[in-house]
């Protein structure tokens, strides 16, 4: 599950080190204000600066990736320079100018911190449409960069309101009056010696988000802000002195800068999910709640079959999930090392690029439902330790609160999942023309002989063509769909829109059939012996849950009959129930610290209770004064009797007397001149406001005119 | 929707009224600290008191069904006194104890503020296992209330942690050394003068919670605290002077009192869904993106028809709630003036307690479905405002960590699942045995004929007997594995968890076709003209939708094949559409003034960038200083160049000369007695603690023996 012996070490090595760094300390975290949370992520960039420029690469994104299950927050603080900013640069910049900045000091955040300035409020998912303009100045060689209106304010940048000194800004380039569209500049925002803000320069804050506080988001508006022409990447488009726009031949290979991001959150969502099981299998195991007979202990949580029905599956998607990023990241490596040296002239550029363009389709698709996967295993998670669950001690809250924006960045899940379906449905059409697969979607070509009645052996082997099956189905649907709008005259973009929810089945089924070949593989052919046995526990657990959830399409599809789906649920109730029985040697096997875990009901030792209770108290001291019981409970509770307040006010003003001499008094007056005023007793010798004559009061006489 | 124009009419006023209450204004709730939003709420307990002693006790409960829409913690805190304090009282007091303690001032807060002490920290559950005991003193005519160990403390109990004087104590009643099982016990916790904690009275807070932060949810401890024999609630069981315990003849009859909270809160998960909607939906409909061709205006977000598929259903479904609530709650005040004229002699009185226990296995399944729908609702409003919809500004995302804990509380939705699924067994071996069925599960008699073929007319009849038809299946297949486990051997108890898998399927696709039938019931009967028309066309969408959802069942029962559900997912396309067109007019229909909704997103007016803009900018005002750059960030941004500190030690220490000097002195006093300290140059006399000649020093000759 770790990857290796050695990747396992570094882990708990890793683990050592942030339970004793003092600003990685965490059972304060959740009662900070969001302001203490901010500085205390800041204090976490100085250890952390100190291993990206001493630790080696693969073992850094190894801590990295430990640090983003632990604090979500910093490491989106700290990524968002290391992550984005740099890797804007490195994508983006000539070999000049990127010795340039290096030398400026933007690897070891000695002289510049960047962001990421490329989502504005109006614009997100629509890159192409941002509207921050770059035009370029040819009398002063300079580019004015510059929001035009408000939907175009750069917003979300993460660092932006209170850590960085640089950003990567995205901006329309304009060149003679001529768009060119969105390139990348580098805008000083701030004077690194006093942290000024640059002139034409206003940045705020965005404020309080549902997670992730620790990160200082910010909006930026630049007007009229001038940049040196050589602040643009100029990698892959140029402009010259004299205005020459000269764009790139290949741009497809800006691709790969997506993948690393969705990398990542595959990792992540495997390890956030199993931080998160850790807390709810661990709790369910002490946790103890009615009893079968007279007398007897109450039983664990973890022996009802409904409880191990809502925890053992998600722990073997968790598991599945894990596999499938270890071989993801695999994938990518490999491939980003065949991009590095890869020349046009290449005979295996067409190989490459095709492979490239099935691991981007992949990762959308599994970016997608993996994060999905994770922030429902934490929300059910969280509904599993009950009552207790809902205490910010319990730490699920936060995860879930950190973990939600994970469906949305770096590609709303809804969008990349029709992304993968778009994808999904050109190689469908490839296959129909005879043309050869990527592995990843091989399946699709062989649909037809996959359709048969399985034979309900249930094995892995089984499951897989399963999910060949219905995969292909779905993928087939999707296309039959599209080709029908695309008959109706429509133009292929409409035509996709009008198939979306096939296209959202096909990448959804796609994508579970692809997490369970992984997981499938890994229990194959790199587990020996009782760990084999696990694996493969797991692997069916997943495949065959699955099918359950998206039972339709088995059925749809004829792979399996109705019977064959009671056998299905009788199966799944008894992997549950197999899986119970190692739940907690595999939830130690997740090897997370308590440190981590930072979850009172998740304790490695069970002493759930003692430890809540103790990190409650000490959470919230008693105060010395109640803040607010003069101000308003005491008035409250320790009221006169409201009987009192509510004597007839007509009596209590004896105002039907008053009333009379008032009538008298008007009929006396009746032939007097009309400005007057009339004023009751009582009444401080003010006038009383009001139109004469109309409305409740008018019988009274009461007439003010005067109006001042 | 509203249930008549009078509840309209109302509602308006009641949201006209908090609009304007100073201690209601929500521009800035979400960046107060937990200490302000507790004292915030507590303000609001004024104009609340007001009303709920002048006004009529149905208006009243429609502003507090508003009110907990707008204010879900506010409800909380009011409805811990009024709801389940003196829910407590009213069940349990027998007159003259419910005179005593409205002469206290229990109906007004006025001497008397009231918490409810059921929950304990290791149980929650299971109410009949909590471990408070409270145990007749004889002596004195006093119970002894004593919290026993930990696990027995009472937790969660809102209003404890500052705001109640006093606390419905649920504890085993001991008489005599003999348990008789949970009974209630009110026990003063605070002087109403001092607001000082009673003697042997220990209060805690329970801190910081997901959401709901205005209520004061704490922990309490009692030892040894001595009450009044008659602060024992004592309708149902009495203990006589001398100890002698009566246990009341009917049992049944606390069903009531769970029903009420249960009614409560579907009518919550619909306003709450709707107002969830009313953001996403006029969000949706202003944010555009991607335009279709050059030059066009990008597509309204709500004309993509993936997006449609994403919010449309969700309308229907929180429209379907409604009508369900309304005929829910229509049914619970019938059945409850039924049961307060019900004399245990009354020819009526099977039929009424026959009704009884279906309403409350309905309302088991209602609740824990609605909650579920509403939270997924709010989740799913939440992602479709991409990135804005993570802004705590949105709303959305502490209306998802306000709502959340409704599928906790009043009874864990699994369980509660669960028990639905327990009734519709006993109804179908009551159908079995040819017994009458009540009318909510009349269907399940008639299975058989349904299960046919649709000729896919896909009207609201053939959708009604779709539902039908696999609900009556569903609950079949539990029964047949009930009887199945039963025939093993199993107890009843044991038999029922075993299946309990097919008992939740069974509950859910029961109460998904209740659901269904009662918004059918109000399009057929309730509306005419052109609301008819939009009333059919939400039934059908959720009727449709849910198909799809829950598609595996309609084809496993052979009520639909593959080919129909097909058409199935074109007319659910199609509905969406449909609804589409008139969603905006459908959204402003739910009736929600901006106050209400709070939301920039969600404005009525559709200026959301210029309203999130303002509010943005409002609540994060710019800092004068920034709080930790000279301390963080100028530290790192402006540091040495590392080189420095990396020059070689040894060579910095002179450190080769220095050893071969000491390598020296060792040999020369290599014969000296054994107590030796050897100081090397520069390190300032101190000895160097550490292993002699063990380790990496050990060479080096230095040997610390003396270990002070």
């Amino acid at each position: 599950m770790h990857g290796s012996e050695k990747a396992l070490v570094l882990k708990e090595k890793f683990m050592t080190e942030i339970s004793r760094d003092p600003s990685f300390r965490s059972h304060d975290i959740h009662d900070l204000s969001k302001e203490a949370i901010r500085e205390r992520t800041m204090e976490k960039f100085g250890s952390m600066v100190h291993y990206v420029i001493n630790e080696p690469l693969r073992e850094f994104n190894l801590r990295m990736q430990l640090v983003s299950t632990a604090d979500p927050a910093f490491w989106t603080r700290f990524g968002v320079h290391f992550g984005l900013f740099l890797g804007a640069l490195r994508g983006g910049c000539t070999p000049g100018q990127m010795n340039y900045w290096i030398e400026k000091g933007a690897i070891g955040l000695n002289g510049v911190i960047g962001c990421f300035g490329m989502t504005e409020l109006a614009h997100g998912s629509n890159v192409a449409g941002l509207e921050t303009t770059a035009t370029l100045d040819e009398r002063t060689d300079e580019f004015v960069i510059h929001t035009p209106h408000l939907g175009a304010t750069k917003w979300w940048i993460g660092g932006a309101a209170s850590t960085a000194t640089h950003c990567a800004v995205f901006a329309q380039l304009i060149v003679k009056g001529k768009k060119h569209g969105v390139k990348t500049f580098v805008v000083q925002l701030r004077d690194t010696k006093t942290f000024q803000l640059k002139p034409g320069v206003m940045i705020g804050d965005i404020g309080k988000k549902m997670g992730r506080d620790g990160i200082d988001n910010g909006y930026i508006q630049f007007t009229h802000v001038r940049i040196p022409r050589a602040h643009m990447l100029m990698k892959h488009t140029q402009v010259s002195r004299d205005g020459i726009v000269t764009d790139p031949p290949l741009a497809q290979l800006t691709y790969g800068a997506l993948l690393s991001g969705r990398v990542g959150m595959v990792a992540d969502s495997s390890n956030t999910a199993k931080r998160a099981l850790t807390i709810a299998v661990r709790y369910a195991a002490v946790r103890r709640q009615f009893a079968s007979g007279k007398n007897k202990l109450e039983t664990q949580l973890l022996d009802y079959p409904i409880h191990q029905r809502r925890l053992m599956p998600l722990m073997a998607q968790a598991i599945a999930i894990g596999f499938t990023s270890l071989i993801l990241t695999n994938m990518y490596e490999e491939l980003t090392q065949a991009l590095e040296t890869l020349e046009p002239s290449d005979p295996n550029m067409h190989e490459t690029l095709e492979k490239l363009k099935e691991t981007h389709a992949t990762s959308a698709g599994l970016k997608a439902f993996c994060t999905w996967a994770c922030l429902e295993t934490i929300e059910k998670c969280r509904q599993s330790c009950g009552g207790h669950g809902y205490s910010a001690y319990s730490t699920l809250p936060g995860m879930y609160q950190d973990f939600a924006v994970q469906c949305t960045w770096e590609g709303d899940n809804t969008i990349l999942a029709l992304q993968a379906g778009r994808s999904l449905v050109s190689s469908w059409e490839s296959a129909s023309r005879g043309k050869p697969l990527p592995p990843g979607v091989s399946y699709l070509a062989s649909t037809e002989t996959l359709t048969n009645k399985s034979n309900s052996k249930l094995d892995l082997g089984d499951i897989d063509k399963g999910w060949a099956c219905v995969a292909a189905n779905a993928v087939k649907k999707a296309a039959v769909d599209y080709a029908r709008e695309l008959g109706k005259g429509l133009s292929k973009d409409e035509a996709m829109e009008r198939c979306s929810q096939s296209r959202f089945i096909a990448a959804k089924l796609h994508t579970i059939g692809y997490i369970f070949r992984m997981v499938k593989q890994a229990a194959e052919t790199h587990a020996t012996g009782p760990e084999k046995d696990v694996l493969v526990l797991n692997a069916k657990l997943y495949g065959l849950w699955q099918v359950e959830e998206q039972g339709a399409w088995f059925l749809k599809y004829g792979y399996f009959n109705a019977q064959q789906m009671d056998t299905v649920q009788e199966t799944v109730d008894k992997l549950c129930l197999d899986l119970r029985k190692i739940a907690i040697p595999v939830v130690d096997s997740f090897a997370f610290s308590d440190h981590l875990v930072n979850s009172p009901l998740g304790r490695y030792d069970g002493r759930i209770y003692e430890a809540y209770f103790d990190q409650v108290r000490a959470s919230n001291p008693p105060v010395k004064e109640h803040p607010y019981f003069a101000r308003l409970i005491a008035p409250l509770l320790n009221r006169v009797n409201e009987a009192d307040d509510e004597k007839d006010p007509e009596e209590a003003m004896g105002l039907e007397e008053e009333l009379k001499e008032l009538r008298e008094a008007s009929q006396s007056q009746k032939d007097a001149p009309q400005k007057v005023q009339v004023v009751g007793k009582g009444m401080g010798g003010k006038g009383v406001p009001g139109g004469g004559g109309s409305g409740a009061g008018g019988d009274v006489g009461q007439v003010v005119v005067d109006g001042k």
